[in-house]
């Protein structure tokens, strides 16, 4: 029921998903059954091309709708019947595997982690968000979830975005980047020049302090660059920063040399914000995917095979082996 | 003598810059007198046209030379007689308006911040930065120069960045944007949550929180932009980001269009990294501009200009005017 397009934008892509996902895989549709059942009869009608795959979706009531504008906790305690607490419970309970949502961000990290749990050793989840680069696309985390992150949490993203780069990325030997505003060990904001020193001595690849200009070159003094870590500030600052500068850029171009913007912008599959559709919430142990509010049909399908994979490549459970291995090891 | 192109740019740089100033307007080149005379008769020698202009250079001795990897305070401590002392001391004494230099920013922001001292009311100084959006260019406060800030602090970031966008970008009523990650009042790190209720009750055209997004387009929710307040952490990782993003993405476009990235950029007045060629620092009591290492001789003429137009407008003074109130009405 959430997100600016429901449930017409979920319907569509699950529908989507489903065409392209292998036949023993299964779509719950959670939110309000009438409005649900009466959306997905009408895609149905019209797309004739999606009628094989009708009885691989269920519809699962939950009668409650956390609005865009509800406080997390609030919509968590009392909202106990929303398609976000319903849903993540579904997983918990062994029925679904993952979870995606184009709803209310704060209220799906704030849910997903109470229902999920943390890996232990995690104190905070966080937000992985890909980005196009000139070489392979990057994992920036965290894009959002936490601000005032301390030294130990900026490491603790480094461990999950390891994983993460390993598992649902196939890069073999991940290279982790600490933003900061200088290649030196000793610069950076206080939490960063501590991480920087942890993650020295860390069992990672780490790269050492990147700067924002590596960025978009996917690689920093020629190692190349598979997971970028920082606060959630800083991280949610850049990439909505890159959401808009993108079009603006294209724009500024297409006018110089004569071009329809539109045109443009349909050649650049490189750039194509719909090809992740979802960034997964790290830490918890589960999976649950975070969509934009805005998302496309196309958005949500990616979202929903991301889900697929994260659930199917193990992902969770050697994040858990490897954090208890970490935490082991620092006893 | 500071910068990868010394002392050939600065030189090319002042020689343009006296062709464009006032014919009453005169440059002092500070540095190994020797090398600096050397490379200015060279220059003269090759370029006839500016040879009307050899009257209004004068050069000035500084046996000194600050590495760009020498610590700021040891610099300013131990070389007393580089052209950065010198500089700078020059402005103090009157012998100069302005100082440009394309050397060390640490040593630059730490001897400038010594010998010009700051407004009273400030703690820090800031670095400015213009970038281009899709309506006017903004300003961006702090790009550097400090790291973990205060809420405090990103008042007086904000309260400097007004008189600049009045005094040297000519807008009359600067829209004032903090940088955040939701334009809801409690979006944002600690620093940030409270500069919000700071700036809600200062004498400022204060537009609210702004996003990533809004920096693009030059504007959030139909307010012009003016001035991005942020820590000098988030601003730098920004600018970084902006400065590498923008050829990567025109790359990706031209590639699509089959046009040579080359042409395609040389079509973009818009996006001239040189347009600005340098960043004041703002809050100290003289004018000292920052130029990249790797200026141009174009953008250190425009990096001059932004000096000499500092010096003329009176910002300095104003500013000094609008804080000493500003501390009046806050005791």
């Amino acid at each position: 029921m959430g997100g600016d397009h429901a449930p017409q934008a979920p319907i569509a892509g699950a529908l989507r998903a489903l065409a392209e996902l292998p036949p023993q895989h299964h779509i719950d549709l959670i939110g309000r059954s009438a409005v649900v059942r009466a959306e997905l009869d009408a895609q149905l009608a019209a797309h004739a091309e999606f009628a094989e795959h009708r009885s691989r979706i269920s519809i699962v009531d939950a009668p409650d709708v956390i609005e865009m504008t509800d406080k997390p906790t609030v919509a968590l305690r009392g909202k106990q019947q929303s398609s976000m607490v319903v849903g993540l419970r579904r997983c918990v309970d062994g029925l679904d595997e993952g979870f995606v949502s184009a709803g209310n961000t704060g209220a799906q990290m704030a849910a997903s982690t109470v229902l999920f749990k943390l890996h232990a050793g995690l104190t905070r989840p966080a937000i992985g968000a890909m980005v196009p680069t000139a070489q392979q696309p990057v994992l920036i985390l965290d894009a959002g979830a936490n601000v005032d992150c301390s030294a130990e949490e900026l490491v603790q993203f480094a461990r999950i975005g390891d994983v993460y780069a390993r598992h649902l990325l196939g890069r073999t030997l991940p290279g982790i980047g600490l933003l900061s505003i200088g290649e030196e060990a000793e610069k950076g904001n206080s939490a960063v020049k501590e991480a920087h020193q942890l993650l020295r001595k860390a069992d990672l690849n780490f790269i050492g302090n990147i700067e924002g200009r590596d960025i978009p070159n996917g690689a920093c003094d020629g190692s190349p660059l598979d997971v970028v870590v920082c606060d959630g500030f800083v991280g949610n600052v850049l990439l909505k920063f890159y959401e808009s500068v993108a079009p603006f850029l294209i724009g500024v171009v297409a006018k110089s040399v004569g071009l329809d913007t539109a045109t443009v912008t349909r050649g650049l599959k490189q750039l194509d914000v719909d090809e992740y559709g979802g960034a997964p919430l790290l830490g918890v142990r589960g999976v649950s995917i975070i969509s934009h509010g805005s998302s496309s049909p196309r958005a949500l399908k990616n979202a929903i095979r991301m889900a697929f994979t994260a659930s199917e490549s193990g992902m969770n459970e050697e994040m858990g082996r490897r954090l208890a291995a970490t935490n082991g090891n620092a006893a």
